[in-house]
């Protein structure tokens, strides 16, 4: 079977057992989007409403979603879907007139920081927001160098795609850009915090030796798009050190792992008892609708402030302030950290239960409501073994991906408000999709 | 009174007459949003609602909108509002599950363009889109030099900001991209397209003795932050046949002119009788919502689409497509572009009426509802009086901006819903403000 060498669980034209009015469907999205756009799955899923943490494709069938982290508070959340239509039809305008819709959002969200995080800027896109954070470290700095993971993604610009090995070879890396080694537990060896302050180190070391000077070490703060790695706490504070040493600013992106997602904490650099300079925000943010951020110390912004402003014509309007209020709300009310905590620990004793039963299912690494569920043959990573199960598991009803460099993690993401019954439910369908293989 | 030296029209802090209420709302903003945003205005307005032609301050006054092309259809239109509300509620997630909302948005889209330009693809921003069209051009064209003119605006990632010069001197431009006068009829000898084009050619003649190739010519076809420039129609032409016999790429940046804005056709680049290569959307497309996009011509995407993939997360939602489709229907069914044409008409009439009465009001350039008039004093260049007539127009309830390198030009860019009547305030408005200076 083909596979895409783009992306993991990318379609392939051609494969899957698809209706006719899909294989249409397709040949007028080809059509309309052009080359660049990609579907999930051997056969692609066809939605027309969510709701909860349910998908319904367009015939009907119910999809359990554990994969999407922007319907993070379960898909068309009510208090949030009246919160934007509500400001819809009242004020929808931008930063440059005074409203206090934007600066309640500002002060709620930072509300959720430790104090010395204390200002916020707009943007509608982690993207932006990581681009953003580049163009307020270089001035800050002096420096163009930026450190990253070797499957790392921070998004699409011109600037980040740069910084995103993991979009493939075709997506050139920034001249100034060195990729370390993820903080794989299997990988590296001895102390997992020291060795991977010792690829940032020697990252360092290179950049500087090109007459390069040390802007920026970004990184995903549960190294989603490298495998998913969260444990132990703490292991990031020494390469946060070594970055700040060579005089360069630490960005902890929080697109993947911020808003609750890893239960103890709002934003997963708080595993590591560490303080980032800037802290990037996108996809939970809004729920689904573009809204995200970049939360900094104000020391750092002082350079880039001075020299000149900063505008985002739909960054901060007063229809995503109030959203992303209302999602917070959610978070809060709700008490969504807990129960992503809680259901978080039953499932992942669950994965472990079953990995007793199938010995397909290798390490597991967990934070809250994010796995990385390696599947493994005779121990090695089973990159084709993990798309069946994918794709079985889609088959079966249920929505997760895969990740990694090598594509053999399962990306199990569910919604923060699912519950025992519906984590008990992915588990049976993962346990049948195992004892059936193709 | 001092003056911002990053942006014409901004609030310096400590000027104005500000209620006690609106000063700690200003130092609410400062302390959480930092020093890179900007207000508009000697005294900023505090915004609490709009509807139509209308906004409202916390207090009732009613202000003119004159300003603001985002909300080009009126602030809050039911349609909109309505569509975004019951999509939101319905199904919002991505382009990588099958969907029809997308498609028939791009399809709607792609009928009001040329059928070589038969390709979109969705951001959320004008600046993502703007940043996009440079990464396929440079995968296309394997160049990396960039044509703009001397005040142009692009947008705020790190890549486009670099093509920005009406951002400042704080902002660097990339090291290669060049900038060329403007299209200014009062600066350029002779025939403006083959002066325009003498411009471009040179840029790219200095680009290439520097061993760079050139890929990109990108302009906002009315040259809004340069001035308004839209006449003679057609000028744009020897300078995109420059661009194409050097191996480079023509985009139309659309997100001022394009959506009905000149009255004449829904895209400024219509106007010139030229085909663009790419053209990139935004402000208006939502009417608030953040939705943006690029339309190109397919073969321009090809090394692009075959070398990897773009995934916007937000770019093309569902809730993005079904307010751009309500956008759209509302600009067909309320006959909006024949709107613009004629009230445009009447109100730049009324423009020449009233500059036989003030001798402030130098040349007037307009296409539509886009109007640059500009403020002079003996002839010579005005800003510090094109300030006051912004300021003062503030205090009497309309809302402008100014524009050009200098400053002194009017930006008058009112919704495209406008009638007759408030057409005739604004021009009234105007009338007493100029004969009344300080």
């Amino acid at each position: 079977m083909k596979r895409d060498e783009t992306m993991v669980n990318a379609y392939v034209p051609g494969q899957g057992h698809l209706s006719q009015a899909d294989q249409d469907l397709i040949a007028r999205r080809a059509r309309l989007l052009g080359p660049a756009y990609r579907l999930f799955y051997e056969t692609p899923v066809h939605l027309a409403r969510g709701s909860g943490v349910w998908l319904h494709d367009a015939e009907g069938k119910a999809y359990l979603d554990c994969y999407n982290n922007v319907a993070s508070l379960g898909h068309c959340h009510p208090h949030v879907v009246q919160a934007t239509a509500r400001q819809s039809a009242i004020y929808a305008s931008h930063t440059r007139y005074l409203n206090e819709v934007v600066l309640d959002c500002a002060e709620k969200l930072l509300s959720h920081f430790p104090p010395e995080l204390s200002q916020v800027m707009f943007t509608c896109t982690g993207s932006e927001a990581n681009d953003l954070a580049l163009r307020i470290a270089f001035a800050q700095t002096g420096g163009t160098g930026v450190i990253v993971t070797e499957n790392a993604y921070h998004g699409v610009t011109l600037a980040v795609s740069g910084l995103s090995p993991s979009l493939g070879a075709g997506v050139a890396l920034g001249q100034h850009v060195r990729t370390v080694a993820a903080p794989d537990p299997a990988r590296l060896q001895g102390d997992l915090g020291q060795a991977f302050a010792a690829g940032v180190q020697a990252a360092i070391d290179d950049l500087t030796r090109h007459g390069i000077q040390p802007a920026v070490l970004i990184v995903d703060t549960v190294f989603s798009s490298d495998g998913v790695f969260a444990d132990p706490p703490g292991f990031l504070a020494p390469a946060v050190a070594a970055i700040r040493a060579a005089g360069g600013l630490f960005i902890a992106d929080e697109v993947q792992p911020g808003f609750g997602r890893t239960g103890a904490h709002w934003w997963g650099f708080q595993r590591h008892g560490i303080l980032p300079d800037m802290v990037s925000l996108g996809k939970p943010m809004g729920n689904g609708y573009p809204v995200a951020g970049l939360v900094l110390r104000p020391e750092v912004l002082a350079r880039f402030g001075a020299k000149g402003r900063y505008f985002n014509t739909f960054g901060g309007n007063a229809v995503a302030a109030a959203t992303a209020i209302a999602v917070m709300e959610v978070i809060e009310q709700e008490g969504l950290l807990q129960n992503a905590a809680m259901i978080g620990a039953h499932l992942a004793q669950g994965l472990r239960d079953l990995a007793k039963r199938h010995s397909a299912l290798g390490p597991l690494r967990a934070a809250g409501l994010f796995f990385g569920q390696d599947i493994v043959r005779d121990g090695q990573p089973a990159p084709v073994e993990a798309a069946r199960v994918v794709n079985a598991l889609r088959e079966a009803g249920v929505l997760i991906s895969a990740t990694g460099p090598a594509g053999h993690v399962l990306k199990i993401r569910p919604p923060l408000i699912l519950q025992r019954a519906e984590a008990d439910l992915f588990l049976d369908r993962l346990d049948q999709v195992l004892a059936h293989p193709a």
